[in-house]
């Protein structure tokens, strides 16, 4: 039941007192990670059998414990989440001057991945119900925008060709990749999945990532678990998950002495020490992951009663990590936006706002972009929240 | 005193068992990592901190004792060398569609950083003094496969321009740095040294990487010193480094909340993690170059009287890691080298040859190419031979 929330208070003073009393009050990052199992024996034996580096059995460990976790036939464990992406794009297909589908809304590696695959990021908005790209709008902007040569759909202002869509599940819901996926192949599509900050999310029984050709997660510091710095494409393709492979090395032949190699390689594999780290963290990740749901718990006791906006819960169908709490403020309280932040940080409460638009960054000011009117309202208005998984026990 | 090595014996039959008894015996791997220092307790630091990611003090503190140690004003640690190769290639300019000159003796990854900045190698011999370029045969060689027009240099064939050099100090010894230094000012090209193998290794009193615009060291596990996977950048340039460190994040503006970036990022950091594996690392990088001089003067003693070959020793004027220990053998017997490594594998001692000249492999057959008959005939007879630093106490 909604009461209202006090008379003539700003929102800031409305929500700080909550926050300090009943949930975030960290007194550390927006997102810590938690190290509470076998991180210091793992990553000891490493050192004690000198196998730090990419050849060691915690990599071929990670990739199988996280293959099993997500469901996937393959996992690929890669040096961090935004080469991950790169490859993932290089592998699929994307070639350089081509086109690629991307949300306005994310973090700005799902944009960066696409140039350093030597393309364009195309932006489109997003769904205010998944805060991740709608399939059906996507499917009338690719109509409506594209026009089909053969084999290849190529966009009537450019007239460059569309070959992926990188659709990414924000803070962690996951938006709808089973339409994305129909859409993708319609259009004839590659299809990766941003996942970076979804692992432990699932539509309905499936997990993140799985829908398209390859999935991409992250395991930066700030994620549900952590490697230092690390990723991983995930994928049931048995070729592309060969060719990650390959092409995340130094594309060598295997041969017993010849350095001989068939393929510009990226060297993008991750070492053993950093996998050691994960083969630990994925050990504790449905412990993580319940943490973060039941820290959500404690949000909504804390604020769910608030008329000033409402935290950001999981869509009907899903299973959210909750990577990353939020707080919607209504409409007319964006102005007081950066106030709330500031009055957060002032007293010591690790918050953020969304990502600022990717369309409106310098980087990518030149990039086609669909009208992104919902991606522009959640960021005027969207508080990120602490997360730690340490903020519960 | 060389005497001749036996009647009617195969080269194997004579190197083998001198190798056995005298030196390289290490049942291992052909360069090992070796922590006798301090990487478990500034890993457990890590771990107990929570600071594994790229926000961190060791990375940091890596940095600074690397630049202290190898002279420079500036390092950027990096995740890998062959990341921390093409951040270097993109940040003193050299944009897709250039040719950058390169030895056609290397590891692949000096090729593939070139390609993956979407440039073009283009390769060059090397000296059969310094296993390196030559500054006198690159000039040469420049001045005839190039003509001026305007600011550049065109490649008279592809017509491409010619925007940096990337000489590279073959298994530690250093090349002629400044004479080439001295032909990228003349020519107007950007220098970037390809010192993955030779951090300890100094040309008079200079360590290698400082003589060209900016330099870069690798720390995979087959390395001098290992972060697990790692590499940096050092240079004197305090305008590039801070691009450097920019590009190597995700290029955001600093803001107390605001996620803005004003360039495409390449999220190259080093975790720290990874980084606190470097400062253990470097805190016995003296006594590990030592032991490496050390294992020379053990297989010169070992192998010193054979008339088959010779070993590799540092050239005057220089002092070397040895990162790799390398037997040249005699022309004549240069049809005897597969069975020699083949002889070795078998009897467990760990050699391999040099690297496939680069522009014979598949990936690089289309790319401009001098004639390259020194890296030909060192491919065709150089014996590497096994290079732990625990093969010396």
């Amino acid at each position: 039941m909604k009461r209202p929330d006090g008379v003539g208070g700003s929102a800031a003073d409305i929500l700080i007192p909550r926050l300090h009393t009943g949930a975030g009050d960290s007194g550390g990052g927006l997102h810590e990670p938690l190290f509470a199992g076998n991180e210091r024996k793992y990553v000891t034996e490493c050192i004690e059998t000198g196998y730090v580096s990419s050849v060691g059995s915690f990599v071929t460990r990670f990739e199988k414990a996280l293959a099993h976790y997500v469901g996937a036939s393959h996992a690929v464990a890669i040096v961090n989440g935004t080469s991950a992406l790169h490859l993932a794009l290089v592998a699929v297909g994307v070639k350089p001057g081509n086109e690629v589908i991307v949300p306005g809304l994310s973090f700005v590696a799902t944009a960066s991945a696409v140039v350093l695959a030597g393309a364009i990021p195309h932006f489109v908005d997003v769904s205010n119900k998944t805060w991740g790209i709608d399939s059906a709008d996507l499917r009338a902007y690719l109509i409506a925008s594209f026009r089909r040569e053969g084999e290849r759909f190529m966009n009537k202002e450019t007239g460059r060709p569309l070959t992926a869509i990188v659709p990414m599940h924000t803070l962690g819901h996951p938006c709808d990749g089973e339409g994305i996926k129909a859409v993708a192949e319609e259009f004839g599509l590659a299809f990766v999945e941003d996942a970076a900050e979804s692992l432990g999310s699932f539509s309905g029984v499936k997990h993140t990532g799985l829908a398209g050709n390859a999935g991409v997660f992250s395991f930066n510091g700030n994620k549900t678990i952590t490697t230092g710095g690390g990723g991983a494409i995930v994928t049931d393709d048995a070729e592309l998950a060969a060719r990650l492979r390959h092409l995340s090395t130094t594309a060598k032949i295997p041969h017993r002495f010849e350095f001989d190699h068939d393929a510009v390689g990226y060297n993008y594999r991750m070492p053993n020490i950093n996998a050691a780290l994960g083969v630990a963290q994925l050990e504790q990740l449905p412990d993580l992951v319940e943490r973060q749901r039941s820290l959500h718990r404690k949000y909504e006791e804390a604020l769910g009663d608030l008329t000033i906006g409402n935290l950001r819960s999981e869509s009907p169908g899903t299973t959210s990590n909750y990577w990353l709490q939020a707080f919607l403020l209504e409409s007319e309280l964006a102005p007081q936006r950066d106030d709330i932040l500031n009055g957060c940080l002032d007293a010591g409460i690790p918050v953020r706002p969304l990502w600022k638009p990717l369309n409106t960054l310098t980087p990518y000011s030149q990039s086609p972009s669909a009208p992104t009117p919902v991606v522009a309202d959640l960021y005027s208005r969207v508080i990120c929240l602490p997360s730690s998984a340490s903020l519960v026990s």
